[in-house]
């Protein structure tokens, strides 16, 4: 049975009118809509000489053994964000069913391969990203997630209960990265470099790392009407300066930074600010780049916050190093996009993705990253032009072949 | 029975301590903590040659029937915000009242003093100031208060039915002005002017006029790590640019401007911000001072949403008409404040009190300010020295008997 990646556009078309509806993919882990996804990707294995298990950290593992227990991996996740895209996550189950599809139909492979579908990838309901990644790196705390709830005050650990997962074993999930010479991730860019650029593919090398703080300045709440301009401790004037600055800091520097959330309190029309609470998210490559980037950050709030007569104070919600993927999957995944599309770009991942909590379990790692029209993504416009993913399915194939060659090579 | 400005001080914290809480004072309009207050305020007339009333509006009037119908005013309002100060509204009902009982005591006066105390002046529940005396006053179009609801859901039509009220009817309360010859009130100033200045006493000039505006900025949510500075169209840039600029438009035309409120849409740390709203609110006691500060902010908006490449949109809320109060009143309100204090200022209001909408309905209108400490009201911490009470007892008196004496050399 030949490659066919016109089955993996039709079948990702099926998957969104299962599981999606008018205002996009609600395929958001532990719902029931994501059980469904999973049933809907398992029933597509019939016939096929695998194995399908779920891991104590939710994550499924579909295997094709070889003649070696040495095994390369693919991944991705096929749960979204409410109101997501079709692509976003299930591209890579996708695509990844159909080269294992390819490579069964040549027989038992020298090597095993396996596609995992990592659980709640993005973390929209209670907020931690990388569920089932993290569980198997081990870069997870469980104690971190203990108290998460989602919206309506359901405990993670009770929503993952009724899957028979419980917090102080998903980190046994280690175990699956046991054998694994390589890991190959394919995902849309959900940015905006690749269109501007008119290619379809590019070689990702590496994830950006990131500091994500919550700042918090307060002044004096106060009668907008009373209170004079010059008798203002106006918190808001704090926030919007460094909310301006965040922006030079991220231009300089050469990476990104975004203020994603302004809170402000009381939060009335009729009131200065006195409690402005914003987010900072900024990210790098470079692991001393991204270190400056903070560091001007804090002196620019402090500096914002002397001149409002307001206080500040930083709370940091989370930071990851850069994480570099291996430089000979590098060169790996760029031949195999030369042979499909002629032309190849190298380029960083802003967002995270699984791939990088695999290559800091120390398993060589490789994303391929297909065109997104808009840079949209997290939201039902999302899209990529179906030529683009037809080619994006050659290409992961080529780059599977290349990688099975490699660890044999290596063994 | 002469004039005892202690037992206002004493019978304030009485109020206090029966309709508040450790989170502030709880007198909302049109509960149960308010009809308590009002019953208490009752409990105070007895012995006195008063009449009690409730009009089609809800205000109560307590009138001293006089030799001539031609009557003086005196009000407050002893609703609160929730979590409020122990004197913002109720200070004047409580202060009057010890002016009306010192009026009684000398005997039938020569015209009819009423003191009373306006319904919702607050409009903290249903987010509607001014009840009470907009329908009095007879600015209040009943239509745009027909389908408010309070946070629970519950309408405003529905509340003030439990009190025998019906919006069709709440204007009759305008009768009420059909005698009214002159209106006086007290409160605290909300702001930090006097204090500053260290001065008692003030007296008010009129209440600034407002111009209250939602401004939408919107632009397009991008992923944080996936979008290159250089292609975002940041809706919170133009938000942030516009909060800073609205602040040197109010210095530089002697005015108040202030955003109260950013919220930001998707409003996640991993998102550049698509949509912005933020609410403006801009004072001047000139009302061509305020139109030329209007558009600056417009204008800035536009210049601001075409540098962030983002739209802006702008829906006017609410806005008043600059009002001056009487200039003869300002200046017996001036002597009798001179009288106390030895020394007075004369200054703006910025918040709006009922007495803006009485002195809309054309009746000569006058407002004393008395210090408030830090600037601060509508919280818990809300206060005023008590010889600083006592003085505002004593002026108010002394204002009242100049004023009566004006309004029978005026007939």
């Amino acid at each position: 049975m030949a490659l066919n990646p016109q089955r993996t556009i039709d079948e990702l078309k099926e998957l969104r009118a299962l599981t999606g509806n008018d205002d996009g993919a609600q395929r958001v882990a532990f719902t029931d809509t994501w059980v469904k996804a999973r049933e809907w990707l398992r029933s597509k294995l019939e016939g096929l000489p695998v194995e399908y298990e779920w891991d104590e950290a939710g994550n499924t593992w579909i295997t094709l053994r070889g003649e070696s227990d040495t095994s390369m991996l693919m991944g991705g996740h096929i749960d979204s964000v409410p109101n997501g895209g079709w692509l976003d996550g299930c591209l890579n189950v996708v695509a990844g069913l159909e080269v294992l599809r390819r490579i069964a139909a040549e027989g038992k492979p020298p090597i095993t391969v396996r596609l995992v579908d990592w659980a709640d990838e993005e973390g929209a309901r209670f907020g931690r990203s990388l569920f089932g990644s993290s569980a198997a790196s081990g870069t997870m705390n469980p104690d971190d997630l203990r108290n998460l709830v989602d919206r309506d005050g359901v405990k993670l650990t009770d929503a993952i209960a009724r899957f028979d997962l419980d917090l102080d074993q998903v980190k046994q999930a280690n175990r699956q990265l046991a054998n694994a010479a390589a890991y190959l991730e394919l995902h849309i860019e959900q940015g905006p470099v690749l269109e501007k650029l008119g290619l379809p593919l590019g070689v990702v090398l590496g994830t950006f790392g990131v500091e994500r703080h919550a700042i918090r300045f307060v002044g004096q709440s106060a009668h907008a009407g009373s209170t004079p301009m010059d008798q203002r401790r106006d918190a808001l004037g704090a926030a919007a300066k460094l909310a301006l600055e965040i922006r030079e800091i991220g231009k300089r520097n050469g990476g990104v930074c975004t203020v994603g959330s302004v809170v402000t309190k009381p939060g009335i029309v009729t009131a200065v600010v006195g409690q402005c609470d914003i987010t900072l998210d900024q990210r790098h490559m470079d692991a001393a780049a991204l270190a400056r980037m903070l560091q001007e950050a804090k002196d620019a709030s402090e500096r914002f916050a002397a001149e409002e007569n307001v206080s500040v104070e930083w709370r940091r919600i989370w930071q990851i190093h850069p994480i570099l993927f291996n430089p000979e999957l590098i060169e790996l995944c760029d031949e195999a996009i030369h042979e499909t599309a002629g032309v190849v770009h190298r380029l960083p991942s802003g967002p995270l993705h699984d791939a990088a909590e695999v290559a800091r379990a120390g398993i060589p790692t490789i994303m391929m990253f297909v065109q997104s029209l808009r840079g949209l993504s997290h939201a039902k416009e999302e899209d990529t032009k179906e030529d683009h993913i037809a080619m994006s399915v050659e290409a992961l194939d080529r780059l599977a072949s290349k990688t099975m060659r490699w660890i044999q090579a290596n063994k």
